[in-house]
């Protein structure tokens, strides 16, 4: 089979063996953006048009080929979900030569409040992880961090946090902007954790913003220290805002996941990184619910 | 005399008889943004050049005027700090002709972590307001909102927030600006109330963000709500936040006092709106500390 993990601004193709096996992968740093409706099939030909000549399994697509603004829409599924919700909901497209591929839908949820959430490309990574029964919090952090509430493996509920949008606007606008360096700098550990450690102090987060350009004006806080010191920041509010129980899996690449390691641990909240290559073991446990 | 409050994309002067009464005020839309240091003499001549050959009494600039980037930087005077305070701490600059100006530091604290913060300009507008012996609590809104502790006619200490920046940026870059309509809207006084209440619900500011991409997405929040749904967001984290005792004093334009006043009434914070022209009055009280 051929599964597809394609986002806004990436894409990642997988061919699977019929064991599951990972036989070889691809990546590309374009996804979505900007593409129209009818660009789809020749671009994938262009990336993985020899797989698809060899290899005559199923084809699946996740992410936000799946959106309004993607491919095809796949209308979200309400949660509580698990695979065999979102196999009965997956969409079809024409992908070449007449061949069909299937859309993998995104997920909805509803809080207590009744106020809506959703996830688009995340809910396969999370039925690629393999959890113990009863409760798991997964967090999958990003643009849009994912905090999910799993239940005997299907997703029982979520909440998304704006933290990695949040920082990139601060970065690249505005007062706190133009008390950054110019350049990229290292990670810088005690700037990441003072600012873990100053999303704790009273005043809430329009406070504590400001208080990075207070900081720089009075010395306290070196230019170089500064861009982990907002990160810490951010990730400390979100991660004090979350639900929690038991060890929460981190869902990420390897930076970003020990990145939020670090800020757990500094919180006192039991965590675990999780396995990569989650997309491409849901996808492929997704496939096994197609018939043939 | 003549109080000039010269902030950053602003310049409000006023003239003022010897007994506080305000004869004449004159408004530019251009601050400091972009001046070098050289052009200030001949922007005052060309603004109130009439007025400084009539008036022979002190002159007095506040705000951005004395930072760093302005005509000569006035250091921020430590608080608790009251008019006397301010008036040992004022700057000189020739202004022309021979003519000495007085330039107003501003203020600098910190909270009980030992975190610093800072105001400029909005100190004077404090000072000019009457208010009765003991505590006291004051908002200056706006793109820095400035929540301050008065004890009897002294700046205690205050804390900033980002809440007009944030505002600003979110509805400029980002998710949340492609969700919002692209004209300006009359002001929707449900949506801002939802927006309040959204602000009380469980998750914090970062969730609660995303929660306007997710609930325009379910069709249940208009998009000519959007706004001031977002403006009641941040409004609405700000004011949870901030310290309370007592009535608190709302110091701004109109517009700006009226959201407020509606904000704080939601929210069961006793409030009033604190009359205008309180920096020509602070800049008039503070003249009388000058010899002569």
């Amino acid at each position: 089979m051929i599964g597809i993990d394609w986002g806004s601004s990436n894409f990642r193709a997988y061919r699977i063996g019929p064991d599951g096996t990972v036989l070889e992968r691809r990546e590309a740093d374009s996804g979505i953006a900007g593409l129209e409706r009818t660009d789809y099939p020749a671009i994938l030909q262009q990336r993985i048009g020899d797989w698809l000549a060899v290899d005559s399994g199923p084809v699946l697509l996740s992410g936000m080929v799946g959106s309004r603004q993607g491919w095809r829409e796949a209308a979200y599924v309400a949660c509580p979900a698990g695979l065999a919700d979102l196999a009965a909901a997956l969409c079809s497209v024409e992908i070449g030569k007449g061949r069909v591929g299937h859309i993998v839908p995104g997920l909805s949820c509803r809080d207590a409040d009744g106020v809506p959430d959703v996830m688009r490309g995340e809910e396969i990574q999370l039925f690629g992880l393999d959890l113990p029964a009863g409760m798991v919090m997964a967090i999958l952090p990003g643009t849009h961090s994912k905090h999910v509430r799993m239940v005997d493996g299907r997703v029982a509920g979520f909440a998304t946090m704006m933290t990695g949008e949040l920082y990139a606007l601060l970065s690249n606008h505005g007062l706190i902007a133009a008390m950054l360096p110019q350049e990229p700098t290292d990670f810088d550990e005690p700037g990441f954790h003072a600012g873990i450690l100053a999303s704790g102090q009273p005043g809430g987060l329009l406070h504590h913003l400001f208080g990075v350009r207070s900081r720089r004006l009075f010395g306290e806080l070196a230019i170089t220290a500064a861009p982990d010191f907002l990160s810490g920041l951010l990730i400390g509010h979100e991660l004090r805002s979350a639900e929690r129980h038991g060890e929460v899996q981190i869902i990420a690449g390897q930076k970003l996941a020990k990145r939020y390691l670090k800020a757990c641990g500094w919180l006192g909240i039991p965590a675990a990184i999780a396995p990569e290559d989650a997309a491409a073991r849901g996808l492929y446990r997704l496939s096994r619910f197609l018939p043939g």
